[in-house]
């Protein structure tokens, strides 16, 4: 599999109003920030802090491209689990395979492919995963 | 009526799937954002800009408080007006009136007061309005 | 002190991009969502689920006011607690005094008081809470 | 070009705060916010409104797949377009190339496929699209 690592990360999520729209399910736009809060508490999960890469490191993680399909709708009060499934990692990019599930039954709610990479906080140009972080990623293999 | 100073400014609003919510009207939070758009097109009325007032001016304007009726629920593909209704000014803060209607009828939506402080944007603390903006704002009574 | 009632719900919240604006901080109208996820979970601890509420005893809850002092910025990463902090109950509707402090340290970042009103899911109009909703906000006196 | 159908649309679009994350640009879920307002006021330059649609015809539509790059970022207080491109049309499905560029100049801000199923309101199963609003859409090749 070459430099394709895998570790899997799940965070419950509850749908609140918020989530939703008039057509009573969860808004299509809003899967995205359910999707990013489960790559946030995967990086936290190995210790890392967005902030301090930022400040520490002179990075952040723009995302590139979002490839999303839409299986099922989520309803008001309902439980999803938002997954970070498996990824594969290049010196300045990860592409992150994920996927959202309700948690009673695990039936699919979304699945998605988010390509995320490395920016210079400063210049917004690419600029290699800091070497420590690039390091645990490939150890979870 | 002392510094109390009016200007009217009516900002056209279409309700898109995005600002509401699973009971088929606008989420209660949203038209905090409607508020806002009014706020800011009417200082864009006068010529300001908030990115141009925090670069040259080194201030940006902050809400401290909000004081707001629900009155009627706005539902989707409706068309709202947000209006500043009428202001007062002091030195450092601005107290807008401001209210949203229907476009059709003009029934009322909600009310809003909103308290905006201008603040440095570096340390964070209370700073006088710029001698322009402010002039602008006295002599629209 | 007649109906006023107290019991007190904290539900820790992290601050995720989605939530905050380019100045840098949570955007004003996404705390009247932590505010909400707050009375939703409050509700759930005494066992009221509001899809049930909707769907058997035909009321659903609507925020009649907002009355919300911003004492301090949360900003992106750090971890706030929204609590119920008190509340008065009438037979139709119930007022809550709100706040959203910091974890660490327990800064005051928001103070809030909402009325909600309950509704008539059908005819929109004022309906008593349900009986045994209203025994339980009573009783936790 | 088949049932390949062409019919620009182009809604120019204010960024204000609450579409901005604490990176000082558009939080990447809320360009879809976008990219459906264009597709809203599109079918609405038809004559077609979504709430009509639903309650005389039965029908709604809803996102199946989206495929986005994000190519540039855009910032508080610019102005963008977002634009319907191009589209192809089934009998329950519409493919709709989106963008997003910058009002001055054009530069490029996002790229998106934008997949859309039309759906009978109460079954939530593929329906096909009412036959005038299909014959509109065939008829703007």
């Amino acid at each position: 599999m070459g430099n394709s690592i895998v570790r899997n990360y799940r965070l419950p999520i509850r749908i609140y109003y918020e989530d939703t729209d008039a057509g009573g399910v969860v808004y299509y736009a809003n899967y995205l920030k359910f999707l990013e809060r489960a790559r946030t508490e995967w990086l936290r999960s190995f210790g890392f802090e967005q902030d301090q890469l930022r400040e520490q490191d002179g990075i952040l993680f723009a995302v590139r491209s979002v490839n999303i399909n839409y299986v099922q709708a989520a309803r008001f009060n309902q439980q999803v689990i938002s997954c970070v499934d498996d990824f594969s990692l290049k010196r300045a990019s990860i592409a992150v395979q994920q996927s959202i599930v309700m948690q009673d039954g695990g039936a699919s709610v979304v699945n998605a492919e988010v390509n995320i990479v490395c920016l210079d906080c400063d210049k917004f140009s690419p600029k290699p995963i800091p070497e420590r972080l690039y390091r645990e990623l490939l150890a979870c293999k």
